[in-house]
């Protein structure tokens, strides 16, 4: 094996032609085998073998930087790197990412996650780099599809102005997860088509015979654009015009032309921009065919292609799916928005369903919320829906444009709370804190199947802007039993005893469910309630709470800071000071990959870990201190039990 | 007066070719004459006068949807629509808002105030009239400063979709609030001054001669990119590229040429960008001769253009503006980042001290915070200076890009707290609670002058992501006897009594400085302390306070939620449940325009209104009844005064 000799970035330049061919072969080969036992990123993986071969072979790393935009492509930068080894605990707890993690090698020069920040980060490398007169290359590896975020547009305006040598491969696969969308999409798609520029001199000549004398007339510069302008198509003349130098399209599939053109490249003093044209799923037919659904995947049979995991019960996101799709069938005024997420959301059946009430942005989320805000402003009723971690890139559209004018705008937050095998970058355990710091933003958060079809038809109903909060995965279909109608920051008692009062939220119901279970049959009296408002929190579920209760148990799959329970603390604080309160909620610090059942026992918010804190912290010294059993009364005075 | 025909939307058709000569003119004299007493936006609205004219020519408000990008520059879009009356109010606490409201009148179609969302919510309009079959047009007004922000550009390449008529104006006046920067404005200027239009023809055939048959070489592909194809350039190809029709450059000046081309654009059935050219303080000749430092004034004398303000005591921003370079002299890594602000934030200094350290990036605060990460990781020490509000927009790349990977990058976020006049956008009364819940971050808020200068060193040689957040305006020279070195997450004991604890943080110490010579007045005991570090707070100080007072007051000027308040409460209650808390934040509201100190007063915050709400809940009562004074000193045990 060829692969057997890479273990380290030096390794590939020895490699000679044939070696080469016979390499990328190999490391198809091995991302197959991996990635169809454990899961993991592939189509997006097998488009850009020989991209990163020819990027070792015309850099030197780690001297040299490469950052990779959204990082889920790296896999081969890991193997080449010399990662290979690692390769079967990818994602999984405690093993290696699957995105570029600078913890993790010299070679990773920037953590990515989120899409459309590779060229700002390197771009500051590169300005690190000449403010301390380093002599170094840095490389930023972009897809078309993270050039649809603005943050990516931002970085190349200034791009423009560097000085000396700054490189951008644009990775063009005419796809983002999805099917790419908007202006500069058509505008790649022209190139990569060569339409419009192999017939270069013919189309100029053509425009410039119907260009009649430039005069001032507002007419004669219509005519003129209408004439023709329009198939006056130079490759790159795009990021000429901003500045950039422009080389391609080349070949993303041919090591040689890569390596070459990132030679040229490397010769430049100022920032270029290489355009190299690759395809998803290369080298394997159903990925190629299929490039979406082999995105992100399960593991699968490579004969067929089928999943490995047998069919489960229906996710969240299928239930928000289906509800959507019903709801929007009576209410012509329920339009859809995602930022080029119709699959993960769910919302590739409304699409298919309400084609024109359907709005996929491309990955901009800034856009998505505040184009939301004018739909909602014009009558409209806008489910966005969005990944969690996603949502933190409108925070300031939430807060500006939707909220300032109280506008019915409705966030479906999928994928809130711990996700797994992303990482860091895509848990979803902030929302609660950043939503419901924003005034006029109410938060709901289901704790089953029904309530989660329950809340968006009431989120719908509520005319004014309200986020209504999911997690990752199967739906919960337990406490089936337990369906009132939704109120407006009202929550809801599921079982009333007293001692200690359960109060949870969003996923953390059913897992206050069990905690319960477990606590009476060791011998304790135990409420739950599901508190399902976020923002506003139930003050008179809490008031009922706080009698016949001294100990109060807030639960929830977010970080404390900025969170549901410290309200309730609060709450407790001023009014019932006597009732201790313990808060479930996860750390002040990030939370890297791995199984979602691992990481909530690591993080202590699994039963049994919130059992063993409660009795740790009080109900041993309960049974050992009978002191501990005054509390007050509702009137407030002292009585003991 | 012409201007007194102008009530409604519709008056200004009435007037004939002279008369709105006329009209241009009086506009333009109310405008200085009323900017010039009470303060406001000037060069902005002086030079979109006719602009505006022509739109209310052109288009039938409020049917017709007009959306103003930030929306400082709507004083003449007020004047035509009938407000004229309000401006002795402009700004002003219940006065009319110097942003277009919605709820001011039906002629402001979308509320705005930060940059480059003007296109998102006019596409989202113009979506919403194509879903509900409604017939009118949906016009956005956005500079070319504003286009430097991601966001615009999102927009734009979901607007090159459309199918119907959507009309972006480009009002490019090479300004944003300072001097422009980047590709896509040194793209404009090129086509404002007609270099490689005008030679349109002859540019052509020339490069044509020059490129070689079309051939794979990279060789060829790079000759021919240097032979000219950048000097191959026809107005707007940009955006045609993109696939938005482009009309223009129009005379930003003349009326007559604008309601024409307003009237064309209107013909078409797609997006198409007006690009109009103004001049930012047009015929008010020292705003014409200095845009930026009559963008936004304080009451000024027209024939002068001095300022009428007395010279004031240094403010914050000046303050940072010195120590930023005092500390970047002794450290050549240290290097400064601002989103179009180098005036704002008091890094013009900087600027021209150490112009290859300092990076202004145009309104880009994604690009901003993510180039400064990118710095950070490669070797620098970046301060990032931002408004509190703008930095809502970098909220993903602060948690995603900085503090993940926890790069030393110092945010100086100027602004925090209340702004004034700018109302609802600006305030900057968030960032605590967004800040603080991202992990990894530490924010530090300087009670006084000397601490911001201490807190920007002792900030610079962390070595972790950290905000100093400072408010608008003058700095406190307060309490200048207390300095005591800053330690990380320690707060500092000001004044040490007991009975009433009084913990403030940031701007909030001099009010608790009053509320404590009152209340000591008022025969009451009190202690003042500086919390210093929002987070992490400091938990001996809180331990140190419980001893000693049954009454702990926090103090703050963000909204209560995700805040300082909440955490001390918490802590409080877990370890010492027997004391009182108050918490003194802002409400779960956004607070308009208006002079500070009423606003303060109005919210609550002033050392009056704290102390009326400290009598009313608890000291009357305390007077009144000993029953309250029991407390638990240290050991746990209650005791009896």
């Amino acid at each position: 094996m060829i692969l057997d000799k890479i273990n380290g970035p030096e390794d590939i330049k020895k490699l000679n032609k044939q070696e080469l061919d016979v390499l990328s072969q190999e490391i198809r080969d091995f991302l197959l085998e991996k990635i169809s036992t454990i899961g993991g990123h592939l189509a997006s993986n097998l488009g850009v073998v020989e991209l990163t071969m020819a990027i070792y072979l015309a850099f030197d790393l780690p001297k040299d930087k490469v950052v990779w935009d959204v990082g889920h492509q790296s896999y081969t930068h890991k193997i080449l790197s010399g990662r290979k080894a690692a390769f079967d605990e990818l994602r999984q707890f405690g093993g290696i990412s699957g995105f570029p993690k600078r913890k993790e090698s010299p070679c990773d020069a920037f953590d990515t996650g989120h899409s459309s920040t590779s060229i700002s980060a390197g771009l500051g490398l590169a300005q690190a780099r000449d403010v301390l007169g380093e002599d170094h290359y840095v490389v930023s590896v972009i897809g078309d599809g993270a050039l649809t975020g603005g943050m990516a547009y931002e970085a190349l305006n200034n791009a423009a102005r560097m000085e000396k040598n700054f490189i951008i491969i644009l990775n063009d696969n005419n796809m983002s997860i999805s099917e790419n969308v908007g202006g500069m999409s058509t505008y790649l798609s022209s190139i990569r088509t060569g339409e419009g520029y192999l017939d270069l001199k013919k189309h100029v000549t053509n425009v410039l015979s119907r260009v009649p004398v430039v005069g001032d007339s507002i007419i004669e510069k219509i005519s003129r654009t209408k004439n023709g302008i329009k198939q006056l198509l130079i490759p790159g003349m795009l990021f000429e015009n901003m500045g950039i130098t422009y080389l391609g399209p080349i070949d993303g599939h041919n090591t040689k032309a890569l390596t070459r053109a990132f030679r040229e490249a490397k010769k430049l003093n100022h920032t270029v921009l290489v355009h190299v044209i690759t395809q998803k799923g290369k080298g394997y037919s159903f990925a190629e065919k299929n490039p979406s659904r082999f995105h992100g995947v399960e593991p699968f049979d490579i004969l067929t292609g089928e999943s490995k995991k047998e069919k489960k019960n229906p996710s969240y996101t299928d239930v928000f799916s289906k509800t959507i799709c019903r709801l929007a069938e009576a209410d012509e005024k329920i339009v859809a928005v995602t930022a080029a997420m119709p699959d993960g959301t769910g919302l590739k059946r409304f699409a298919k369903q309400f084609p024109n009430r359907f709005f996929d942005v491309g990955i901009a989320e800034q856009h998505a919320v505040t184009s939301a805000a004018g739909m909602a402003a014009g009558g409209l009723k806008p489910v966005v829906a969005v990944y969690s971690s996603f949502l933190q890139r409108g925070f300031d559209q939430v807060l500006h444009d939707v909220c300032i004018q109280n506008l019915p705008v409705v966030f479906a937050v999928d994928r809130a709370g711990l996700v797994g095998s992303d990482g860091e970058t895509h848990q979803g355990i902030f929302d609660y804190s950043f939503l419901t710091a924003v005034p006029s933003m109410s938060v709901f958060a289901p704790k089953n199947l029904w309530e989660l079809m329950d809340g968006m038809e009431f989120a719908l109903s509520y005319g004014a802007p309200i986020a209504v909060r999911y997690p990752r995965g199967e739906a919960y279909q337990g406490l089936k039993e337990f369906r009132s109608p939704i109120e407006f920051g009202k929550g809801e008692m599921l079982y009333k005893e007293k001692d200690i009062a359960l109060l949870a939220v969003g996923s953390m119901v059913s897992t206050g469910e069990h905690v319960r279970e477990k606590l009476k049959a060791d011998g304790w009296n135990c409420t739950l309630a599901n508190g399902r408002f976020i923002k506003p929190f139930d003050k008179e579920l809490v008031d009922s709470l706080a009698k016949d209760h001294w100990l109060m148990v807030t639960m929830e799959e977010n970080v404390l800071q900025g969170g549901y329970g410290l309200n309730i603390t609060n709450y407790i604080h001023e009014n019932y000071p006597h009732i201790k309160v313990v808060n479930i909620a996860l750390p002040d610090s990030y939370v890297e990959h791995g199984n979602v059942s691992l990481l909530r026992k690591g993080l202590g918010i699994d039963s049994d870990s919130i059992i063993w804190r409660l009795k740790k912290e009080y109900l041993d010294l309960e049974r050992q201190d009978t002191e501990w059993k005054h509390y007050k009364d509702e009137t407030g005075k002292e009585k003991k039990e």
